[in-house]
């Protein structure tokens, strides 16, 4: 007896490439180039380009697996690479230009790179990086022929439209296993070295359904979508294949992300929905401001990387008319993992019940599962007020590091199935809204408690006289860990440790109170503008608690 | 070189529930019963009442890929066996309890259902089938233990309550391949022996994601959902599981179809969207029409199962402020292929010339390719003027039959990729926008060209006289085939062939034109109203056409 069922069709890059030429041929792809110039096709010369860029790589000899790496902004050659490089079985590995060259150079001999298309923004990079990059055969750079930088150092550079558009584009995408690896992502990796998490076909279509749901990015035919979160972070968010299966319009901002830049293109373009990070944001509404300007079109923002701002939120809503939703994800999660959609039962609280909601990173996108655990490893209930390590599950999180860097991630449950932990430490509420608390290593564990570092800062940086606050754990004798937060000034103004310490009664529990206050004149900060806590943690080496003035003693 | 990529889960439709059961776990499933009276509880009490469902079947020794069969309205009951069934490695068979007694049994006994559940209404049916029945273990009635029938003369029948109600809930839902059979639905058929489509997890889970898309059903938490198209027609249109997807409420009308209960439960549990057949449409509009009654919440509606007329689509609009969305489908594509949502460039057209889009069966949803093919098999283009025989192909599109009955039903193209003939007749225009122009079966070919009778039937309904029309091919020495009108009078009407013939006269190409009218008492309808063509050919066997009168003879 055979058993008839559904075809066997698997879930390749190349249908989401070749649904958007045949059934969404004319909408446009608008990319603001290096150049200065604005670029405008469609998504049939999308498809026709990349076949001519795999043929391109089929001539260069690269084999099916091989790497390509990209340094670039998000413009229509990047799409096109997206699209070229895997759908013709080769693997897409799209590097963070605003990482230090030694660790771009790191990070393409760990990828095994063999070329590299870099825009001619990044040729300072490219020259301090490619003697130290033996295994990349092809420098491409993303131009013209006759723009190609002349006495670059680099042998053999060529442009990609010379690489590229002698080819022809007679060209059939192959049919692979959908599980074969489709792009790759580098960690900006705190700790020890980079890890990449590498996607595959599968995760990746599967992410771009997730992705467009109307409680997730909400996309269709009608949408003309700016994505202002770089093609380098995460792919775009999944932006660029979700863009495909819906057939909308994909409007690229370039290196250009300047609140003027970012606002005429919005506007000159008709963009319905922008993806960003909260400091770009703040850059386009400090642009609007002065001279009243509105949107046009402008209805919805997602908002990730880090929190948004309650302010920016409120502003986007009633100055503006926009929809804001926050949402969170990670590289190993290709990214997105949860954003803050509301319930039906929502809608009928007041505005600030809402806002108490929207504050939160969300609730799970179907096809992600999460968990909060505590010490051992046992699942915390989901009231909104127990946290504990966040640990998630599904198709498009990742089940190892390429090359198993870091070895086995994953944390199994009782099942026997693994959970990724995300380094973050939460609240889950009984709607399955999440909350950050703090990060895993960063939450102070006292006394069997846990403590969060960000509670500890919040309060901090609500004191008028202070411009910033950390907080750490310190080494406790009995208490295990104890917290101190470690402040700096605003400029002029005066406060002292006992006044920092009194601020806190009231506001926290007793036993959470800072130990300690250090008054600093900076914190260290990240490329990306998080306090890096390894490098405070350093400097405060020698530093030593007053053991006997803990705040545990007197109320433990 | 160990490459790490994403983590291997399946698409299994537990995934779905478990979802909902812990993302969604308070919202609300309102079925109206047989009783007459309203049942509510939440997706957590489906999850709970779906695992003690797999202990019965346990119990019942049906092993994996066992087929449990319902002849069931759309209500809680059936959506535990939805999930309870197929979650627990069985197939679920929903039978349409509108076919015949005789239909039933041999479809029953072809699938090898082994346990049968059904609603106390159908009582009569199961009391003609059960003794034709004989691989049926277990017969068991929708109900509660003091409701079960008396004197049935069904041996061993059994309460649903009773057999799952004492089960324990204490059950891990097995994880085996997502390409295992989930669940199965018998065509129509109206030549040959019914055939099945067995669908698998991964089919339902890929159709779940695509059919809440924005373009599509437009799904989220935020809904409430009344699928009036039932659970035995392709799975409800998917709805039971894209609604445990985006975890919305569901709303189940039960055997009430009526105008006025239909409108009193979308009211009364704020119903936001809704999808059905245009006949149970048209008697809600009839309902609401003289008591000038509104909708208070709803404002989507997916319509499909046959084309819309333009009226209820302006009414729906104009009058009551609901969207309606033209949809299309069919059984061995789970069903969803096109739905009609405009597009970004749509938006600025004038409303008529919306309508004219808005009136065609739409585009396809991202996971289907289409394509139309003259009578060479070669591809036609997508002119909106050419019209062919529409293939498909996808994830959720059948391979081939269950037990491969009718053989391998697919048409390769030069790539060696099956496509699935819909022996639909149809145009695509530019923008992929596909509308049915006729069944292939219906078309006539006439002189290497072909003719579409649905054309040719709206015209004579046009007719201020006429009240049905059916347009079928005829034989002809000289031309292949030509067309004929077959027409039933408006009751106290008069009209003659002539008239009727005049009638044509500019509204269709000359050789177009029919050759002859016959009128008719009545023509043929099936169970779902559609007209029979079948047998009305074989009532018009004896019939001779008036060669020498062709249209096509003075037009040629």
């Amino acid at each position: 007896m055979t058993l008839g069922l559904m075809q066997s069709q698997g879930l390749l890059i190349s249908m989401l490439l070749e649904f958007a030429e045949r059934h969404h041929s004319d909408v446009e792809l608008v990319s603001r180039r290096v150049e200065g110039d604005v670029h405008r096709y469609t998504w049939a010369e999308v498809g026709r380009r990349a076949r001519q860029l795999a043929r391109a790589l089929d001539g260069s000899g690269l084999p099916p697996g091989g790497r390509v790496a990209t340094l670039a902004w998000n413009g229509y050659r990047h799409v096109e690479l997206y699209y070229g490089v895997s759908c013709s079985g080769r693997i897409l590995h799209a590097v963070n230009p605003r990482l230090h060259p030694d660790q771009i150079a790191w990070i393409v001999n760990h990828a095994e790179d063999e070329v590299m298309c870099f825009e001619t923004t990044f040729l300072p990079i490219v020259q301090a990086v490619h003697s130290k990059c033996p295994a990349v055969k092809h420098w491409i750079a993303l131009c013209d022929a006759d723009r190609l930088p002349r006495d670059s150092g680099i042998p053999n550079l060529q442009s990609y439209e010379a690489w590229v558009g002698a080819q022809s584009a007679d060209y059939v995408w192959p049919v692979f296993d959908e599980n074969t690896a489709s792009s790759m992502c580098y960690t900006s990796g705190t700790t020890g070295n980079p890890k990449a998490a590498l996607y595959s076909h599968r995760s990746t279509v599967l992410h771009a359904y997730a992705a467009a749901l109307p409680d997730a990015m909400n996309l269709s035919a009608r949408d003309a979508v700016l994505p202002v979160v770089p093609m380098f972070h995460v792919n775009a968010w999944g932006i660029p294949y979700s863009a495909a299966l819906v057939g909308c319009k994909l409007v690229l901002p370039g290196p250009a992300l300047d609140g003027k830049s970012v606002y005429e293109l919005i506007e000159a373009e008709g963009v319905t929905f922008a993806a960003g990070v909260p400091t770009v944001w703040q850059m386009l509404l400090n642009h609007m401001k002065p001279g009243g300007l509105k949107f046009g079109k402008l209805s919805r923002t997602v908002i990730g990387g880090s929190a948004c701002p309650p302010a920016m939120i409120t502003t986007f809503q009633d100055d503006y008319g926009v929809d804001v939703l926050h949402a969170w994800g990670m590289t190993e999660m290709s990214p997105l993992g949860t954003l803050c959609a509301l319930k039906n039962k929502h809608l009928r609280l007041s505005k600030d019940a809402q806002m108490k909601i929207r504050l939160k990173q969300g609730r799970a996108v179907f096809g992600v599962d999460m968990k909060i655990v505590g010490d051992d490893g046992k699942e915390l209930p989901w009231d909104g007020k127990a946290f504990g390590d966040l640990l998630v599950k599904g198709p498009w999180v990742v089940k190892e590091y390429f090359k198993d860097e870091g070895g086995n991630p994953l944390v199994n449950d009782e099942h026997g199935v693994g959970w990724f932990p995300t380094g973050d430490v939460a609240t889950i509420d009984p709607d399955g809204y999440m909350q950050i608390t703090d990060r895993s290593k960063d939450v102070i564990k006292s006394g069997g408690e846990w403590i969060s570092s960000i509670e500890i800062e919040n309060i901090a940086m609500a004191h008028p006289s202070i411009a910033m606050a950390a907080c750490i754990g310190m080494k406790h004798p009995k208490w295990d860990e104890r917290p101190i937060v470690v402040v700096v000034k605003k400029l002029g103004a005066e406060v002292t440790r006992e006044e920092v310490l009194k601020f806190y009664e009231g506001r926290t529990a007793k036993w959470q109170i800072p130990d300690d206050v250090i008054f600093v004149e900076a914190i260290p900060l990240g490329a990306t503008g998080k306090m890096l806590k390894t490098r405070l943690r350093e400097q405060l080496k020698d530093y030593e608690l007053p053991i006997m003035e803990s705040a545990a003693n007197k109320w433990a």
